[in-house]
């Protein structure tokens, strides 16, 4: 299958911080970057943490991806520098034409492991997309549900 | 106003997870703790993480309560043991009547610092409940949404 949805990142502005608004998960991190604009602590059109496929001119689908040092590494053997990918996001009317895919698919194409929280009810995406859940580690994922994407010779990080 | 909601410490049994299919976030710690029962790692009617409010014979609202240990602390100052309040949840029909309320006051009652991860749109419920929103740091917050109920004589850790 072809894949035409183009992955770009995107920048820091007050467009984007508009487009940001349709989406579902809209929280701390996107009113701290529409502060850092306003105050000027970042600049117009830097680079942000996100991704993300337009339709024309619209953001429909969006993802934040941020890469962790090895020093942190609680879920890989051997631990290494990973990608942790949230806010994945594909906008109602959008969904289902592999956008999606098209996210996970850009975090996967740097052959680090990926590692992201699923949501609620949405194992059988993350599977579909080769994802596979971690054993459960309370002190570690504290509610969360974790789910990694693991290259060749990559394997989950036990418990000590 | 009188609280006639009792906060109550949930068990690990079938009943109780069973029950935990009824509320949307459902996941890898439900699951984990339902292989831990079956396969008798954990022993029926042993103490969960989880605190909830019954209605007669029904869970109708829980959320899950975990202490962090002083030397994790990335949020309050001074650094101290504080407790992570997560999975807060009413199901549908029983909102709207203080039961939310009751878990978090629940949470509040042990006179620590509390921090949750306050789901999309919730902050309006969290700042009611005498919430704030911490200074998003991407380092740290990675997406979250973290919300935080300080006693007198904390404070928000800032980034060093």
């Amino acid at each position: 299958m072809m894949d035409l949805h183009e992955v770009v990142r995107l920048k820091v502005n007050f467009k984007t911080l508009e487009e940001f608004e349709n989406f579902r998960e809209y929280g701390q991190q996107e009113l701290s970057m529409k502060e850092d604009l306003e105050e000027n602590i970042v600049e117009n059109d830097s680079e942000s943490p996100f991704y993300g496929v337009y339709f024309g001119n619209k953001l429909v689908g969006r993802m934040s991806l941020y890469q962790i040092d090895k020093k942190f590494d609680r879920y890989f053997e051997p631990p290494q520098d990973y990608l942790e990918l949230w806010k994945l996001e594909v906008l109602p009317g959008y969904q289902g034409k592999g956008i999606g895919n098209a996210l996970v698919n850009f975090a996967k194409s740097h052959g680090v492991p990926v590692k992201t929280n699923a949501r609620q009810r949405s194992d059988d995406f993350w599977i579909k997309q080769g994802f596979e859940a971690l054993t459960y580690q309370t002190d570690r994922d504290r509610g969360e549900n974790p789910y990694v994407w693991l290259p060749e010779g990559v394997s989950e990080q036990l418990e000590e």
